[in-house]
């Protein structure tokens, strides 16, 4: 997916919120934005805005001289989400449908955004995922995905963000475990997983876990470690979670399932499909 | 008041939001962010925000080579407003206090943004100004008001946007016509009042009408001719219309009335009210 013009002026806010949340130094939030000014002003539009995301958190982290400024964010996270986790772990294996119930939490962990509801407390969390398990998703799109599933030998999970990744847990565990790859991001990007949160949330634990070798809140292969590039083009499926994933992917011709809530404006227009729709939906090859 | 870093997101949307307005090429659309882009890296923000408006609508002319690209918007608002400028009028006249009622249908008239409800109907107006007429303003602050209109031997009266001219013109027929003069911009920017709108809502045939000389919406007397200055200086009340204009005056030690609804959250934030206030606020010399 192109970036949108749309997307720069959400690429400004975002760098703002972003530096704000780095640092209380006004000076510095300022220098962030002319910085993130001077580089959209020159912004090759045919790319996908994760790699503006990244220029922008790249600013970010120049500026402030901080290496990770989302890390206490994303261990209250993944905290946070792993107190429910036995909750919802139970509740997957009372569920008549095992692998549709994880799927559904798996987006619901998306559509949680835990960056925006950094301070929901368990009852808030057990609320989204009791509103998410009730999501309609078609039978026969369960089906199918349950047949890719089966089919597939070589399967690359594109993890998506810290508090999430607890979400993505309870799907891993409904999939073959020798198929799945767990992709984290090679270097922090506000709040995205990286190996830390794999291993924190129990991932590393159960498959194997790669990082992609790049910093861009989105997955693009070109700007990836070629370890990475050569599993992305060995595995014969990919989930890919998140908007970040799906807006650098979406033209991609691979059998890949993206799996996130339609939560931006300039998404929903690609996908066509209503805000806050949870989106099950799949690129063939 | 000076520009916050909050408003440089907003004032890229707002060129986009322009460049659509003016044209339906994306290829200027571009052009015009690229450049509003450039413009805002090296803006000083200890002005106001309407010295950033006053650019980007420069920038959006010169690119689609229209000079007054909202020309017909405001044709449309102004003629939406007189249709129900004679069922305002007897409201006033109605009223046990005549310009109780009229200074808040003017400020009903800045809250209405006919530049967002260009689709308005007459329906929608009534709607908003029968909400208007019930707004809470103190019989204190009316009293006062009523005081410095009494006292004052020369008012300014800035105007704002087309559409609310005509609402305006119910507060100025309620005032002494002798001491008015009506002030529209130099030049066309977004939907302000320039002399045309004066003239089609009939304002010249009230009062004396003249213009600041400038196209920033707002009025920073540095940036009007000396003409205008000269009124300004020799004014003894100021009634200041609209966010734009608060946002130049608001530090200005001179007795200025400012009529408003606070729409954005940097001015509920400056001003320190809810946002939706009606405000009537008084700055003194």
């Amino acid at each position: 997916m192109k970036t949108y013009l749309e997307c720069l002026p959400c690429l400004v806010r975002q760098s703002l919120e972003a530096a704000r949340h780095a640092t209380p130094d006004e000076q510095i939030h300022e220098q962030v934005l002319r910085k993130v000014l001077d580089a959209l002003r020159a912004y090759d539009l045919r790319r996908p805005p994760p790699v503006a995301g990244g220029l922008i958190h790249r600013i970010v982290r120049e500026s402030t001289g901080l290496d990770d400024p989302y890390r206490i964010s994303k261990q209250i996270c993944n905290r946070k989400a792993l107190e429910i986790y036995p909750e919802m772990k139970e509740f997957v294996r009372q569920s008549p449908d095992p692998l549709g119930a994880a799927l559904r939490l798996s987006i619901a962990g998306n559509a949680m955004d835990f960056a925006v509801h950094s301070r929901a407390d368990r009852q808030d969390i057990r609320q989204i995922m009791t509103e998410a398990v009730s999501r309609h998703i078609s039978t026969a799109t369960l089906r199918e995905f349950r047949e890719h599933m089966d089919r597939a030998t070589a399967i690359l999970y594109l993890g998506d963000n810290a508090g999430e990744i607890v979400f993505d847990r309870l799907l891993v565990e409904e999939l073959p475990a020798e198929k799945i790859t767990f992709v984290v991001k090679g270097g922090p990007v506000i709040n995205d997983v990286t190996r830390e949160d794999a291993e924190i949330t129990g991932i590393t634990d159960l498959v194997e876990v790669i990082d992609n070798g790049s910093d861009i809140p989105g997955t693009i292969p070109g700007e990836c470690s070629p370890e990475f590039v050569r599993r992305f083009e060995q595995s014969d499926l990919i989930i890919s979670k998140g908007q970040g994933n799906y807006e650098c992917l979406s033209d991609v011709r691979r059998d890949i399932y993206f799996l996130f809530k339609a939560k931006c404006p300039v998404i929903t227009m690609d996908v066509k499909c209503a805000s806050g729709t949870y989106v099950v939906a799949l690129n063939r090859r």
